[in-house]
């Protein structure tokens, strides 16, 4: 029981680490929790448009790609230059005193590898939630976004994520509530 | 296509948006993005037990769950008092046009009504998430916490989520990576 | 005395929760407190030119108007359509146990309904800090701002308050302090 | 027209210039304006108990009395020892052109000088506002904040007060909200 | 050695301590540590092109250029234009105990006097690592970096800080890491 | 010209790096130059007492001892268990272009290997500005910092460090600034 315990306080870090990418863009953030907490829902929102995906292992697959950074930190990607980082190591201590952490390992070493179905899938969705949160910078006004995204979009595999990307680029970040209804905005 | 983007900017907002909660709690702190990102592996663990539990169902239920709050906010126990949340209406309208929509629907329902097997193990997962939260700000100080947790225990409703808890209630939050190998600290 | 005391920490906790719409507006942010602060003061200003207003209450209304919101939140204009806030039994609870508590109550109620020239002069001033506060995220380089702020204006009610809101719009925010003496800024 | 609007941007500075103090405290803040929301409120609470107070002006001299930090900065009782304030000069800069101007600036003066009832009651209710905070930090575990409080006690003024400190450093500051209703924490 | 301790432990505050002018800019902030870490390797730069120049004097100038703001306080352009800071006091306090005392308050002296060469570099360091700043945030977005900026390089005084400056204006604040291989960035 | 703008880009970078270690503390937080900041401050308080050490030296050490992080991001001692760090490509990269660049990777290299005199210093002086950190959450309520400080002490090498450092678990951080005269706290 205790080892449930520790893992879910490691699982519990990821929410005060934040993804060092944004100290380059300069604006915006996230914690790693943040981040796999919406991809998991895009890996999911994917899947479903594939027969031939499980959904539900891309959804789990989401969930646990970033927990080895509990113990290795978060790297981007001028910090992975230099770096090189035993992730196995680390998704060993983590996993290997909890009985799903078997389930777990494989799970991160799927998607590490890229190769299923459902693990390109999840690594498309670890660039479309960034390239989610980089649209959202560049709303916001921070001109450096637009160079971001250039690169962001050439990373993404599927056809269907392309032009999901597509979509992104060419919609408004406060669209989804931002209804055109006058009559809300000025008497609600 | 509009319409899966215009989704993902609203699940992206449960990035932004505190929990309430802790403004009365006085530290620590949190996102509904970040709360849902443990709430569904504490909910996948739970379901790993239970055989008759599908565990896939209820990790979904888990990331589901609070999305509506990107419309409707979130609310702590003191607001609970003073406000109704027409949240059929908010799952609606972030449902509708969205072709996975009725399935996001029909998993928060079942959520809120806390009927199902799956249902009830993700009310606990999501007390047993704030119960860790609880216990790592005891650890750091805060003297509140104590009163919060006897409070916070009692909510949970199966027997191991309650041996669970007395667990998390005896377990330092920092004892997952302080091994106390003194070779290591020092030296390393 | 005790609920006195009460009564004050409560007060208290508007300084920690934030506003709301800016996690929808996306930079920027203030406490309610903060918020308050100048409305109280703008309200002033508005009713000291008014022969019949009365300035003070004017100020008193403003400076509890979002009094209730301790208990009950914040809630933006997105919130507010999928929300109902009973705000009368917010404001009886927070101030039934205190001798001035019938003051406070009677303020709330007659700046919600918005009938009185105190009441609408409080709630120009409560739309006309928000106005400045999008204009000063506007000058930081926000676009979202410009159309946040062609709503904001058409929920101003007095000639005086729009021609305000016209000035505001033409006025860059640091032009109170940034005067253009050279002399000050290479030697000062 | 102009003046009103560099006069409500320079107002508006106060909400993003945190009090120094805390940074010497350690934990906790709080900005000018929210300091300066609650200075008010008290007053009005003090000054309703005073009959020959004018608890309006009470009210408006809280609200105007750190506006000049504005411009001079916030300073704490370390810094009082190394810097002299040109407060008068600031009072005049921000007063000058604006019509009700001279009223700021008299409140303001009368405020520093300390000597009518007005003024006394609404330096007890900077101080006590402060008391308050410093009990709210203790509370969550600060222990360098007794011996604050230990020195803020004892620049009150008026009997009631202190009686008021009394009780505010016997009462909990979470006691206003968490009421010990056990259905409504368990089931609510 | 508890002078040496409690000297430390003041040199410790800086890091808490805002530089006020970013509450006027808008966005943006940092620390008076940060700063002074920067502008010690500035003034290095700098002095190691001056054969005349004391390096190492120069660094520690440097280092040493705002300690006494660990006792007044920060003070912005505006805010300067209302306070006499009391640095001597300052300087003499926060040296008298400690056996180097005597060269750091020298060595701050010296730099407030801006005659020697080292001064006179340490003070266009000081300069200079605001200019990056202001042109950090003019590229995030911050339109009125522009204005502080032409005032900014109008303060430095010798010709290679201005021929600096000139390349800062004209650098985008990420090039030093965004180097365009089109192969790290997609593959990477 | 170039090379040295992008050089002072990068270096800051380091401001906006948090120290990952105080994710595993809890509380507190400070950025890399922030840190390096004082660990120069130390070192060059350290080196004056040593008549073999070139004081200026150990003190541009310190400024530089970190630089590469700005490339490779800052590892706690969790994160070094699983990454390895390719600092010497990283010094290379940041040092490559510039003039001075031979001269910062020469003491980067020093103080890595630790051998010489200002290297030991430099070390010591890197571990105590971290002890002072960890004294002052100690003293602001957290309770794990007692065990941090127990094997942060045992990394100290010189003996007069490892007094320093029991003259800071013995003295408490406020006491710099809180002199115990009444008066002064009372009416100033």
């Amino acid at each position: 029981m205790k080892n449930i315990v520790n893992f879910l306080f490691e699982v519990g870090i990821l929410k005060k680490i934040p993804r060092s990418g944004y100290q380059f863009l300069g604006t915006g953030g996230e914690s790693i929790a943040d981040h796999s907490f919406r991809v998991a829902i895009i890996a999911y929102l994917l899947a479903k448009r594939e027969p031939e995906a499980d959904a539900q292992k891309a959804v789990l697959m989401s969930l646990f790609h970033d927990l080895p950074e509990a113990r290795t930190g978060d790297h981007n990607y001028v910090n992975k230059r230099y770096v090189v980082v035993n992730e196995d190591k680390a998704v060993e201590d983590l996993a290997h005193s909890i009985s799903f952490g078997g389930e777990i390992a494989s799970l991160i070493h799927e998607f590490n590898s890229g190769q299923s179905v459902e693990a390109r899938l999840a690594r498309d969705a670890d660039q479309l939630d960034f390239i989610l949160e980089l649209k959202r910078q560049q709303d916001l006004g921070n001109g450096s976004a637009a160079e971001w995204l250039t690169y962001s979009v050439k990373r993404l595999g599927s056809a269907f994520a392309k032009r999901l990307a597509d979509e992104i680029l060419k919609t408004d970040s406060s669209e989804w509530w931002f209804t055109k209804k006058e009559e809300l905005w000025v008497n609600g």
